[in-house]
């Protein structure tokens, strides 16, 4: 198996084209990792969330880190990873223009069927939907690819 | 879309049966995460890696979490997140038995062929092949099971 380094280029468009990947978030020095359905635009991550512990672990502190991959055995792989900062785009005149773009951007991914939105039932009780819209932006990334 | 919480042993159960995930850890407040090779015995998770990022960031902070996903489609899957806590199983007598244990575990899972252990080319160099064997001490445990 040979492991060659993508480019920031190769990432990027990697991010294009893959819309699931897991994002890290920290509190008190404990990591969290989730998985998220993203859309890449501009060399920026759009994602919504409910409001949830991801959420308010990010709100406390920005610096986040995004893993994609798509492996199609032990020994052929890509995994790209990137550290971002995470930016809420709230609802209100200021974020307005963003919040329409993520939307657009989102449902053109077909996303509006991703866990963050749908009715979901926990503990028997339809959970609270409220949307959280948010960003990512692209710091240190790093990609390999493994093949035969 | 129902998503129904998942019992603590179902969570177990799911992480016998899965053996990539990811692996979440934190350095100065900056989370990283990286897919991962695992394997499940008695409720701990036995992996290894070349020593690099990840494994420096462990030894300084054994705080992690781990996520594992089943995606059939963004209404079927299965994740299952878990914080743990990182211990190293160094060479020498003291973790000997740990080490025999965890490579028969990993070797069981047909995971020697897995970027930790394979030879690698990166920046046109063979990166080193010194392996660190580890396990992960799991704590709390959250699974989600999606369904139509």
């Amino acid at each position: 198996m040979i492991i060659e380094e993508m480019t920031r280029d190769a990432c990027i468009e990697f991010l294009d084209r893959i819309h699931l990947g897991r994002l890290a978030c920290e509190r008190n020095r404990q990591p969290y990792v989730t998985p998220f359905y993203f859309a890449c635009h501009l060399g920026l991550l759009y994602g919504f969330s409910t409001v949830g512990q991801k959420v308010s672990w990010m709100r406390a502190n920005p610096l986040v880190c995004v893993e994609a991959d798509e492996v199609i055995n032990p020994q052929q792989w890509i995994s790209v990873i990137a550290f971002g900062r995470y930016e809420e785009l709230p609802a209100g005149p200021a974020h307005d223009a963003e919040r329409r773009l993520a939307h657009r951007i989102v449902s053109q991914g077909s996303l509006w069927w991703e866990p963050g939105y749908a009715k979901t039932i926990v503990h028997g009780n339809e959970r609270q939907l409220d949307l959280v819209y948010f960003r990512i932006h692209l710091g240190q990334i790093s990609g390999h690819r493994a093949s035969l």
